[in-house]
């Protein structure tokens, strides 16, 4: 793990916690979303994509990116990460949408039909809120 | 209310949800961070920051931003808003953050000491996920 990330930092991003990631439109305007995430054991975040969303191709233009990731039980913590996109790569069989899906669901990802996108977010600043 | 926000949307809008709040820093970098936030009566959200933030600043200089609210019960409904900070005010008194507290807590904003800042988000476009 990066020396940015503390072990209390890590533990709460590896659990399944609710999140929503923003990104920049061309004209500038942020455009927040919730998101499935998945901390990586090299400290990088995942994030995956239908492919056919235009925010694929607005997150090409620039990767760069905020996360905030609250408690699943309540506002006593958050933490908002901001960081770039640094690989992508085609979900070939849906891999890592199953990933998430297991993560947060318990079960592979129901819709088997439209081709997805991976994202592997590099954290550059974390804060925390909250004990 | 204005005619973009179904009565759906309102009814979701005017629970007190977990909410993230994303606006871009002036080099482009977007920046989220965990919000409460209030539907006011005339379709505006209303949001409440310390006055000596640095998001203030990068606020004043670009007020665009987008709010994505999540379900207090899980996954199963979010709606992302995107916007225009249109209007600020010091909150004097802190009059707005207790109402901001009153509708999460069920009582008065605890830190009586800090000044803070109040914003109104005039809403562009609403996105609804889920039921």
């Amino acid at each position: 793990m990066p020396t940015t990330l503390t072990d209390e930092i890590v533990a709460f991003l590896s659990a399944a916690n609710p999140a929503v990631i923003a990104s920049v439109r061309p004209d500038g305007q942020p455009v927040t979303v919730a998101t499935w995430y998945l901390l990586e054991d090299d400290g990088r975040i995942l994030v995956n994509m239908d492919a056919r969303r235009k925010r694929l191709e607005y997150l090409r233009a620039d990767p760069r990116v905020s996360l905030t990731v609250l408690s699943a039980d309540g506002w006593y913590q958050h933490i908002s990460v901001q960081g770039r996109i640094t690989e992508w790569r085609d979900d070939e069989g849906l891999a890592d949408i199953d990933r998430l899906s297991r993560h947060y669901r318990e079960d592979a990802y129901p819709n088997r039909e439209r081709p997805r996108v991976s994202a592997w977010i590099e954290i550059d600043r974390a804060h925390t809120w909250g004990a």
